[in-house]
């Protein structure tokens, strides 16, 4: 009997796909929430027994100091190349949940979309790797030994992995390490990410008088932590939009114009992107377009930012505290522990006698640049052209995973990132959804991969 | 039988004065939040059965298109004065309520002080006067027709009492409006407030995006309304920490080289100053004292601020929007509607085109000046020199009771501040309290208040 193909596979077991999808969304893995600890344990349990159900040898949860990591693989041939698997099953916290349409955690299908927290990233994405798998162990034809590694703490700065990395060097060898957790440029328009933003994300506590205080009675005459925290972060900027921490700037790496060039020429419409946003215009550094200022050049955002009170009407304090989480977006060869520290210094230095200042680095991650001359990058650029008939574009993702970086660096692999997800998609914000269409064509694109991969590997040792 | 004296009386009765205080502290008239407003009506039933209780010949509930005022009073004689209480019910919201060291509605004794919200401002200092007034009516001493009105929405901006007083100017005709809403400098230096700041009461929403976007993916190209907000809230003051808005001291009446040489005599230590609200180092408008910044000179605070993620750990998001409680505290002659209207025009003008911002008025009151050569003034002058051995002193507060200035407005009538409380009372912020001494003291000293003004009035009518 001849095996089914892979989209005939698909279409066979469309609905099972979801259902098992489904399973491991309703899992509310939410890592940056303490009280959702029990569910990193369930996510684990979940995708162990997925993995051992789609055909590893060995599925295995790894405690870690904080949420327990997944591995499994199925060895085939020593000959054979060896794809390992990188994924995450922690999602980012869902509030404001009221401007959700559907429960985050009850996904549900309209417009042929999925609905959900982690329907895109990762769940969504990391789930198409199990069921290329499952289909190339079943009708026999899995060309690659396969690893898969699955982690619960990418959304708060993957802390434990690069231990994990450490002590399972030989465990995890591999030729390849390959990710879905970033985007392609539209549903008709496949690109591969060659390039990734390195991450510091800081929170920085400005504390003024020892409560809050009546502001009539204090107001001008004590020093207003929100005011003062306000200057602080709107001196950050200069009126070029650069960044103006002192040293900020020192490592980044400049494009030559024949690069820009290049850049440019990804499709980009600008009115549309301003109305996808429903904003007036776009923001940015001077001198740069917006794929560049996203894409080569790094950035400041405020995250969230909290002082004093924000409940209804009106009260009048002057507030004890203000908060702000700030993050910033760093690229080749900015390093992330250099720029946390020349943002504290900064701070502290420009830090006015009437308050005090605590800063605080949450987590960070270097900036990552993929190759396109390699084997892997080659494979999957035939795999994206099978699955959907147009040879996929090489792009730089504003986006961090500040993990895959660190893949390089402890374990010596390189990483490809076969992203599925669209723009539109929402990730990290509310009402996250995911094309039904790109679940399946990534399922059969990944197939491609693999096939495509262990074919070009055989060749390259041959010759 | 020789009626008791008032220090008698108040000896006599300090447990029963307590225990009905309490009850009314018990009700949480919290006026800023919907939710209360059953609490609301509570406290106005309260009231009304206090002042009755107390001898009011009539006390009843009005309704208003908010909350309810209560209208009391006992006419003895037509050739009397008249002396219409002004207080208050409504309290301000107590969060963060996980710093109150006891429940802010379960009053307690602690170091001679009661600790809960309204424990000064407004429940304990208004208090008083139903028990002064108390003490008169049954030692047969009332030398003055007395009214008392008390409202449910001082904190919210007196937005119903205005009306209140246009459709019933007749009945509240009055000499004097005596009022316990202000603070004395300390127990042993008794003063009278002669100004008060006015209000305006602003929120803002900066609006960027529709939605919260992935900081990485579109952070750098896309306006960030937190950092836009951060920028105009630090363009609100110059490096002199003087207000930008244009116009915005137009009005301000400066003071003389000889008024403040006398405001300068006010006892004040900045170093004790400092200490008590551990501060590094006072802040304000320069050229002006710390008694002046907050005395003399208007101001702008943050009261609240909001944006983005605010919750555990770090969420990479690119919020859609930032929101800003802002508060500016007005001197003579600035008109708080015409500050609101700069302030508007202002943040209209200076607004850049890649956001959208909302300015809405929350609410806002006119400042007062107090005349200290009136009569109610030399009444109140020797009620606090009887009660605590020294002359007070004239001061100005920074704080507002917007409503001061509309009763002069509205029913022609002047108001005397006689204050109890404490700086260190910590009223509008957690741990709120008020000292027994200064309790009893204010019973005491509006007593002789009632004896002295009545003196005095009629010796102007005969003369």
């Amino acid at each position: 009997m001849m095996s089914p193909t892979i989209k005939d596979y698909i279409q066979e077991n469309r609905e099972r796909f979801l259902d098992e999808l489904f399973g491991l969304i309703r899992i509310p893995s939410v890592s940056a929430i303490a009280s959702h600890q029990p569910d990193m344990h369930r996510a684990a349990e979940y995708w162990r027994d997925a993995l051992l159900g789609a055909g590893a040898d060995k599925a295995e949860i790894y405690p870690t100091a904080g949420n327990p990591i997944v591995y499994a693989e199925k060895l085939v041939d020593p000959s054979f190349p060896t794809v390992l698997v990188y994924a995450h099953m922690d999602v980012m916290p869902v509030d404001p949940v009221n401007v959700w349409k559907s429960d985050p955690f009850q996904p549900v299908i309209r417009d042929g979309r999925i609905w959900a927290r982690g329907a895109d990233d990762d769940k969504g994405q990391s789930f198409m790797h199990a069921k290329a798998f499952e289909y190339l162990v079943r009708t026999g034809q899995l060309p690659c030994n396969s690893k898969f590694m699955i982690e619960g703490e990418e959304e708060v700065g993957s802390v434990n992995m690069g231990k994990f990395c450490e002590d399972h060097k030989e465990m995890l060898r591999a030729d390849i390490i390959l990710v879905s957790d970033t985007s392609m440029i539209a549903e008709d328009k496949p690109s591969i990410t060659v390039g990734l933003r390195g991450l510091s994300y800081i929170e920085m506590e400005v504390k003024g008088p020892d409560r809050d205080l009546h502001s009539g009675i204090f107001g001008g005459a004590v020093a207003n932590p929100a005011n003062v925290m306000a200057r602080i972060i709107a001196s950050l900027y200069d009126e070029n939009n650069r960044i103006t921490i002192p040293g900020f700037y020192d490592d980044v790496v400049e494009l030559s114009e024949a690069e820009r060039t290049e850049m440019a020429k990804a499709p980009f419409d600008l009115k549309a992107y301003k109305e996808s946003l429903n904003i007036g215009d776009v923001w940015g550094e001077k001198g740069y377009s917006t794929i560049e200022r996203t894409g080569i050049r790094p950035t400041l955002d405020v995250n969230g930012m909290w002082s004093g009170y924000t409940g209804e009407g009106a009260k009048t304090v002057l507030p004890a505290t203000a908060h702000a989480k700030i993050s910033m977006r760093l690229v080749p060869d900015q390093d992330h522990h250099k720029i946390s520290r020349l943002f504290e210094e900064h701070i502290n230095r420009i830090a006015p006698p009437y308050v005090r200042i605590q800063v605080r680095t949450l987590h960070g991650g270097q900036g990552y640049a993929s190759p396109t001359d390699m084997i892997a990058y080659q494979a999957a650029d035939r795999a994206y052209t099978d699955a959907y008939g147009t040879k996929p574009i090489p792009v730089r993702s504003g986006g961090s995973i500040p993990i895959i970086s660190a893949f390089e660096e402890k374990l010596g692999i390189k990483s490809i990132l076969m992203g599925f997800g669209l723009e539109s998609d929402a990730i990290h914000s509310p009402n996250e959804s995911f094309s039904l269409y790109q679940f399946f064509k990534g399922i059969e694109t990944i197939t491609y991969f693999y096939q495509h991969f262990a074919d070009m590997m055989k060749k390259e040792r041959i010759s």
